[in-house]
């Protein structure tokens, strides 16, 4: 049975949308919500207008921002606490990934029980989640429509990746006005995360129509608006145009999964704190350049996508224009080209190969791979 | 506020799909779901398939499917008390429109009381209703996807549109193999009604990114596959795709709505026992040449998108190049060409245009409509 299945949550996308947290949440049937966010959202007055949004819509609210990149289990039973403490009845998460994996996590922890390693893998939940609201501030992630959760298990050391269509929130609220407040850095590096997510969906072999046509828009989104979204700060038709690459981006890959640069990015990160997008960046082209063979079709398009003039060129040519288009865009955005630049050495790849081979998002990578080549792909990343 | 809203069900899309309706009813917390169906749809044995799955996972279903083309007020009672009687607790909706709008109103009724003319126009319904899981067989309504349900009020003679957040289903199954038993003539009509879904949606005021991509896609398959849809009932690639095709252009006028072509079928519907998608293909190119002017740049993509060659050609003359294709489409499969064909005469323009004009899907037509514009459409189209 060859079957495609599609799941997403409703959306509310658009400027000032963020104000609608407060009565999206109260039409759920929620009275009591916990707000999950971080420092840096809360910083630049994101947190704040949810607080009054909830409050307006007459809710009781208690909130949890003290959250780490990369969060870890800790944080997800600290907040599991403070659920528990003020009788919580639903979930908002506010920020990029890190945020809203963190409130995912707890939701589960909240009506399942247990740890949150207990649900590590794929379809381990078997409680319905309390409602869920996500905000989505970064352009990036895509958390906040998908069916992931990654949270690091601070024992081992070890990003858990967690998947369930319960992890699928009832509303996803993108607001591209919160992507004005992001620094140069943090914009070029999650865009480049979104492009990751739009290739390696597409490329999946767990891809279909209806990912498709989601990662190619995104794709050429990002190929249009990364640029622009990075030199200014005020450029709110691009910041509209890669909040929307952002959310195709996380539409696609929730449905089509990913592939060895996820695969490898979470095995780095569930050991140094690096920042997600950037490392997917470092490693995107390797990836690219490995799996191009397994499907030189759907790298042609990917540079039709991107504007690569591929006019009278074969197959395989004009496919390798796709490769040259994303090392050239990390380029001109400034993000880092090397994984030693990010202050790792060889000394763990034989560690993380391993790990990586093992991740959930490996399985969906188009080129058949080994634990050599994932070694061999770190090398060329180092 | 400039807000996008997107909704839609989980889908399950493929060969095979319909047989996995019990356990997705029963993934949907149901133990005693009403089957509502119709008569051609048991006729061809996809009922009998759809009361086997439940009967493995273990459901106990009553079944209703004495329901009629534009289904009525009082269909929709019989059902009522039927779900009622058995106690039920869950609706299963297995055909086209017709039985999908029928189970849905049937829903509103039985959780939220008095009768289905309560609910017409926009967000009338307060209660939750039951679990929904609708098997789509005709790759035509895109009333699995939407919160649309269509009712003929029997005393008014009148089409009530009722649209709610809540009539989207909790899951849509399609699968493309149900298409191989429909007869060429409901293969057409069926078709050019996915493709005015397609078309009024792209081109509604109420368009966004998100339902554009969809839309579009949805305007390229149909071109590329209708033709061969209705040459062969065994052409399961043509089916395959079609069934894409009606699924995305069910997401994209559940999220954009429509326009004129439906506000003026509606108001024929009401009255007279046609098919919805041969009225809607008799209306279509006049009412894009009406339309045309509002959306110039529209129309060239929707020429591009169904391969007119369109090279060296100005806005306008690309644009009207939309028309020809689908006046050649319909030409080509052979559905009826003109309102007098199906029986219809001048006597009923008057009042029907009045009605046209008030019908909810005429607020997101492109251009600016009054009775006179509408009255001439009907004359131009008898």
């Amino acid at each position: 049975m060859n079957i495609n299945k599609f799941v997403m949550p409703e959306v509310i996308f658009g400027n000032d949308a963020i104000h609608l947290v407060g009565e999206s949440c109260f039409r759920l049937g929620a009275k009591r919500p916990l707000i999950v966010s971080d420092f840096g959202v809360s910083d630049v007055g994101w947190l704040e207008i949810v607080i009054q949004s909830c409050q307006k819509a007459g809710l009781h609210s208690a909130i949890y921002y003290d959250i780490t990149t990369n969060p870890k289990d800790y944080e997800v039973e600290a907040g599991q606490k403070i659920y528990l403490e003020h009788e919580c009845d639903s979930i908002i998460g506010v920020g990029g990934g890190s945020a809203i994996d963190t409130a995912k996590a707890i939701a589960i922890v909240v009506t399942n029980g247990g740890t949150i390693q207990d649900y590590e893998g794929v379809d381990e939940i078997d409680e319905p989640l309390p409602p869920l609201v996500m905000v989505a501030t970064t352009a990036g992630s895509g958390s906040e429509v998908s069916q992931f959760s990654v949270i690091v298990d601070s024992t081992r050391k070890k990003k858990m990746t967690i998947v369930s269509k319960s992890l699928v929130p009832d509303i996803a609220i993108i607001d591209p006005q919160t992507l004005t407040t992001k620094s140069p850095q943090l914009t070029a590096s999650t865009g480049l995360d979104v492009l990751t997510h739009a290739i390696e969906a597409y490329v999946s072999i767990a891809s279909t129509a209806l990912t498709d046509v989601q990662a190619k828009n995104a794709i050429s989104l990002v190929a249009n608006y990364l640029r622009p979204s990075v030199a200014s700060s005020l450029n709110t038709e691009a910041k509209h145009h890669m909040a929307m690459a952002s959310l195709q981006a996380g539409l696609a890959f929730s449905n089509a999964i990913l592939g060895a640069v996820h695969a490898m990015s979470h095995a780095i990160g569930g050991r140094f704190p690096l920042l997600h997008g950037e490392v997917n960046s470092v490693l995107l082209p390797h990836v690219m350049e490995f799996n191009f063979l397994a499907v030189p079709k759907k790298f042609m398009t990917i540079a039709e996508l991107c504007g690569e003039n591929i006019r009278n060129m074969t197959e395989v040519e004009a496919g390798r224009k796709a490769i040259h288009f994303v090392k050239q865009l990390s380029l001109d955005i400034g993000v880092p080209q090397r994984l030693s630049d990010m202050g790792l050495d060889d000394e763990m790849i034989a560690e993380m190969s391993q790990i990586a081979l093992d991740d959930a998002c490996m399985i969906t990578n188009p080129r058949d791979i080994t634990v050599t080549d994932v070694q061999h792909l770190f090398k060329q990343a180092l």
